[in-house]
């Protein structure tokens, strides 16, 4: 059955041999059940509730392409300038409405990535590791599981590339090549919605050359094969949920996520699960492949946070009677243009993209990079008009509990009764958690400074993708440098012409 | 013939009738020959050159829906996502050649708003306007005319509305109406490159009401119609332009442009080029429907402006060896984000535009005006980060006339040698003056802040389009206050189904 | 004895009655051993043991000017520009220990704004509150009390002024006025500091008319007066103070603060106690001297903080190992920057003071606002940078806890292990807490965003300091549309004369 | 006679031997009379005018600790923190009249760097430079000359060292030593003022070791001396300068300035006159000593220009009857506060300065590269400001002499009346002009770019003066990796009593 419900997503996850998953120094026997991941069960469930919403499924799922069946968008690799579309309005749409990761977006991305990655690897050397994905990947969509794409290595000494670091596992790598498979040994932190996982895509953070082949690894793992262990991060708030009901208005949102770190303590992967081993050469197209689908979705997942955002603050300024007020409108334009700017480079990030020969449609690489370099950015600023306009109050505002005290709620609402008609002064303290959980009590602005890829990441790989060359040369033209004029003009036009028609876009 | 050439064009303009323009105190007897024009003849002759340009013409031209000939794009209004698309790659382009005005564009958008507008008039009222512009519009697409739009009133005091003006011709007016035509009155200040038009669209710069009805009022008037009275406006470099040849080294760019102030010393206009008259109840659609053309192509017109800057940029650090050295990457970088992030939002605004009944298409209006207020302050960091790479000589450079003055030029030569090979004193100059050109010589930086509309007009337009209601009540489900989740995911689909569907696109 | 150790001061806070006391829907019967509070508690004690410190205490005493006697620095008004800078180098350098709010701050500021308020209203009106506070600040000095300053009332509707409320108690007033005193209702929301204060001093948040004057009053209440109750507030890591001592390295600092909402619920005050009753006409001066006190000290408290925040964020930039890299040492220098841009706008709000005739020095108010202004943004750009350079794991990171247990905690260490020599799994940890502590987890924006006044309500009291006819007259005679030149040489040079020498200097 | 009047100054120049300068390919042969210089002669006329101006002169004149005569300020180094308060404000109000450089500002920086150099180099090799130093200076103070700094070098590849530079002139040296003197070669670029000067102080540019000692060299060369070049360089508006009366309407500004190229092709500078030579050991020093006052000006200095841009933008916004809509009024409070934060940067560094052995007062290094870092930004903002708050006329206004015309002219003044009553048009005419004058014509932006060093420089050496040993240590301290609390106490209070006490304040 293509698409699994709520329930039988749970059953999947209760079908899960025991593991290994530490929180505070205590083991978390049962996560389904653990407080501290009580918002992040609701959010996969989530997730899996939409993809049976009369409308929504329109854009949760999509036709595979070697099935032919209706499977879950994010079991499936992007193959058009349509699915790039859906992608980012996918994203954005979530995003909305939980205001916090999908966890399975991550696995899609890992799987757009390698698609066309291992096509290139068995044409170049005649393996099979495109086969070996998708029969992965049919089985994944038949049960429409949610895979999880591990890719960020504890990295060390950060000046060191992986094969020079003084301890050798600082990077995940292969430690040994077995007739049945392989075994990888490492970590790999950040992992959002990791705990949650039906199975776990490993790749490469970064490119290696042929002195660090043994980390060229990519492989797909059971969440619950033995060695993988999971130590559940911090966020702020996390000692509130999973609180009792009247508490968890003090979290601000019922979805919510978790990162975790996973150390792949000697793990065996058998071949038929194994997408590359030791093909360095190939590791600089993963990340390229990877890291243009994996960015334009941190644009348009970073806009509709933003959007929520914006409504919160919006409910903000009505609770004070302040919406309509120059100075406020101002700034609320400022945080909604914000998130139209990240949606647009996001979405413009798949239109310009081309289509590989594998069929898979790799979206602009430079755009997709801009993207997440503004995300970085703009929720930020975002964030703080948003606790700006909230008033100090919505930062020290007290407990929803102390409304429940006779001796002292009554007070409360008398002296933080919203000025908006209709609006309760429990509804207010509601909107301000809203805000607090989105600006700080949870990872939201994390996700948006790092998930993708940090500030600076960004913009260094989109440096890359510059075309420097017609940059400098219709700069001399435009002032006389270079005397012949139509050097210019067919630069240009031949640019146009590039886009959208194959991988030489990745230059822009 | 639908393609005229630089020649031909340049033949239509001496066929003009004399006309009334000024400029410093004298009066321009011919325009062609004025050295402060010389750049913006240069400009309009490339403009039409390009058109015939192998590569380029596939941009730059488009088939007519109404004569089912090639015409050149710019007098075609907008009639598919396509052509949306290829309008924001257009303005980059050329922007990347030119890095000023292309005179043609306002036409267009004029055009492109008041196709629908005069449609949905006609229907509502009976009136024939949609005929009178198609009309009109195979003629200009015959002669291949330049057409500019003529928009921007004086405005007076500017917390008066039209009518309540002091003097009441500070907004443009019909101060009569005959049986063969009307008579305007007033004035449109910032028109960009209107001295080299062929034809002058004129319309409103604001909504009105019924009280400011005799503003309600959009026609076509031949550029040298009795009564139009052209004030050519300065921009700082304009005593350099049209120098002898080495000063125009000084200038920084063969290709530039001009604004002047119109007078439009009662024109009569006869009724087959009126589109509007006194229809004060379809202002809003016209500027609607205009400004989200209009504002799509700010963005990315600037987007190119950015790219030749950043291709300045990147000359002038090899100049003295910096341009890999990492806090130079790290400014060369956001520039290049930001041209890539106006592009973005440009191309998105045509993507997520809707097909009116008319058969327009109209672009996303929140799109568009974000395109705009990002291209108001984008350009402003670029320019500010090209002038502290090119250091302090960039700004203090000598003429380039004094490198031919042997007393003087050997030791320039030495002193001002670039550490790049190949590189002469004299392309060191070339390229500082480039950036200066754009920078502050001449109009890129106000076109970039005030055309298309300022930041404080394109955030009010964003913030109008911004769907509240839907973005309070996504906030509301998230924090709980409203218990029924289905009213977010409803919203959210729906909206998802209205793009590229409706009118409703306007709002997001 | 004027200066108390902790001891005596804790000895003082166990001598207050019973008070009324609430958190998470619970009574604290014991403020000084709840968790919650513990983190403050450290912190007060630390102020009173820093005025013992052989080198701290020149800073953190004076001599008191009624007394003769050392005493506390907070206990005592500014009546030097000394003083002012005093008050600069203090609140930056307690911000770089504490990492947060000292709490005998904000009334050290109440006592700097009644001391010249009070004296006018005794020379305007013949009564005697000067007398009355400066007899309660002897007694104050004499017992070293801390006292915080009660401010920011509950505001309603925040279109409407006080006496317009559909609540009149929304701003706290005088309800009674009996023989030996008044009764007074309201509340006060954002109180640092207050639940471990011995004094509170109530004062206006907002100048009042005479249609309003029950809301002109301020006066000295002790904390555990009859009637006070008090709501403490929440933050994001709140649960975490006070756990185990290995969770404490979770919070990521030993010092803390915590706001709440006080409620004064008919509390009866002396005359002797009360500095201003129903002299509205006086609200605007103690406005002006308040803030100008208050947002001087603002400033530096934020550079305080940043520079703490830089100090972890170096660590943690050498935990990587990137310390020396050129972009990392972009953002340093720009958190360091900023670090001083705050204390300079703050240290000269001080210098550019003047004396006022009661003897109390008032610092410049344009410059104080200017200060405050520009911390509700810069520090939020540290934060944002701080968190960017200790990269993902520092808002991913596990419990400390977890490095104890041994199925765990040798993995963390080798995976986690810093490139720094000498710096354990540990300190790293220890390190990012500490940057999330002061970025996420505590009030520390809240207070850099809300605290001494929003981005908006310093902008708008900056803009009344200007001196508008000034600037307009130095405009005109530059462009020439005042010939005559000397009225810019006159006005400029008066204005110098102004700075240092009396009420004038709050125009600049 | 100590201070002369501008007659006296003009005499002086008169009075120089006939001199190379160089324009546009012509030789300028009277500086005194060329157009392009008629700006630059009334700025400095001015400044020895407002010498004898009764209030203002108190702050632009001292009392010369050499001579014990009233001297003016410019001719003598900083003695006491007072010298540098006095600098910063006399650099803010001067700007505030004139828009523009005073020129004579670099040479007494130049004076203040080289008074604790010569000496320190006097005492560590018992040269006898500073004695020199003093008596060149009791001359230049008795005859009130004026002085320039002459520091950048061309600099060639500047990835190189001025040793290993291809030509070894692309810094400035010492080619030959002579018995009475040495002869020196190279060039020095951006010089502001150079050709209106009687001397010209010539620095480094950048520390030199001992193989490239032959580039440590200073002296004093009179402005006329053989061998001395000057190629003047352009600034936008430069032509429009020293037109006819109304066309200076245009040019915005009566006061202005310029910059030359400064070519010293084998100039022999006589001993008395050498106060550095192949004294590598000290060019640290000397660029400390030096940057911390040129630094400290350049804050303040840009601060009195904002101050005039802000009085023009508000003039802007009342001819337009805006000046009171709130977001007119939030970007005329952003200039404003950015203007003050420019001023408290530069207050501040010479409030935290120290004593030098030989009586100089050397500003705070930290805050001194401070204010130059953030004056190379706020301008910018400011110029955006004002230039949308001005409108898009102000960027394309016609010619004043337009309205001259009787053709025009009315028209001009019917559409472009200002709403501001007792403004005419050509008042709004100037207002507009102004704007443009500071915003682009000139190079008031380029001064803030790039005078005292460009925003990279600037925030290098900052970083430099940051303490980072004591931030490192009160982070670790704050999160506990340091149990020992009494070292953050000690080293901050430490830290506290070196200010103003010595060399050790170079450390923040």
């Amino acid at each position: 059955m293509p698409l699994k419900t709520p329930e039988e997503y749970i059953a999947s996850i209760k079908a899960r041999k025991p593991m290994d998953i530490w929180f505070r120094g205590e083991k978390i026997t049962d996560p389904l059940e653990h407080p501290a991941l009580k918002s992040s069960v609701e959010t996969i469930k989530r997730i899996y509730e939409l993809a049976h919403h009369p409308k929504f499924k329109e854009i949760l799922t999509t036709k595979s392409h070697l099935t032919g069946e209706i499977c879950n968008f994010y079991t499936a690799p992007l193959m058009s300038k349509e699915d790039a579309m859906q992608k980012s309005r996918l994203a954005r749409s979530l995003a909305e409405i939980l205001g916090c990761c999908t966890f399975r977006c991550t696995g899609s991305e890992a799987i757009s990535g390698l698609y066309p990655t291992t096509y290139e690897i068995d044409k170049a050397k005649g393996t099979d590791y495109h086969e070996r994905l998708k029969t992965w990947l049919k089985w994944v969509q038949t049960e429409d599981l949610t895979v999880t794409a591990a890719l960020t290595d504890p990295k060390g000494d950060r000046k060191r590339k992986a094969h020079e670091q003084p301890d050798p596992d600082a990077f995940l790598r292969v430690v040994e090549t077995r007739d049945d498979g392989i075994v990888i040994r490492g970590a790999k932190v950040n992992q959002t919605g990791i705990i949650l996982a039906n199975e776990v895509m490993i790749i490469p953070t970064t490119t290696v050359r042929e002195n660090g082949k043994e980390y060229a690894v990519a492989c797909a793992v059971p969440a619950d094969a033995p060695g993988m262990k999971y130590v559940l991060g911090r966020w702020p708030v996390d000692l509130r949920v999973g609180q009792d009901e009247f508490e968890s208005i003090d979290v601000g949102k019922k979805y919510g996520d978790h990162q975790a770190m996973l150390i792949v303590d000697d793990v065996f992967v058998p071949h038929e699960r194994v997408f590359m081993c030791q093909d360095w050469e190939f590791t600089h197209d993963l990340m390229e492949f990877f890291t243009a689908v994996h960015r334009l979705t941190a644009g348009s997942c970073k806009s509709g946070g933003m959007s929520l955002l914006l409504g919160a603050t919006k409910l903000a300024a009505e609770s004070t009677n302040l919406a309509g007020v120059s100075h406020i409108q101002h700034k609320l334009g400022e945080i909604g243009i914000g998130a139209e700017t990240l949606y647009a480079l996001s979405l413009s990030a798949g239109v310009e993209g081309f289509k590989h020969e594998s069929g898979a449609w790799i979206p602009n690489s430079l755009l997709a990079h801009s993207a997440t370099y503004q995300a970085t950015r703009f929720p930020f600023d975002a964030v703080r008009l948003a606790r700006e306009i909230m008033a100090g109050i919505g930062e020290t505002a007290p407990s929803a509990k102390d409304l429940l005290r006779s001796e002292i709620g009554p007070l409360l609402e008398k002296y933080l009764a919203p000025a908006k008609k209709g609006m309760t002064t429990e509804d207010r303290l509601r909107v301000m958690r809203l805000i607090e959980n989105m600006g700080r009590g949870t990872n939201w602005t994390a996700m948006a400074l790092h998930g993708g890829g940090n500030t600076e990441a960004s913009r260094l790989m989109a440096i890359r993708h510059i075309d420097w060359d017609k940059l400098g040369k219709i700069a001399e033209v435009a002032c006389g440098i270079e005397k012949d004029e139509s050097k210019a003009a067919d630069l240009i036009s031949e640019r146009l012409g590039k886009i959208d028609r194959g991988p030489d876009a990745f230059k822009r």
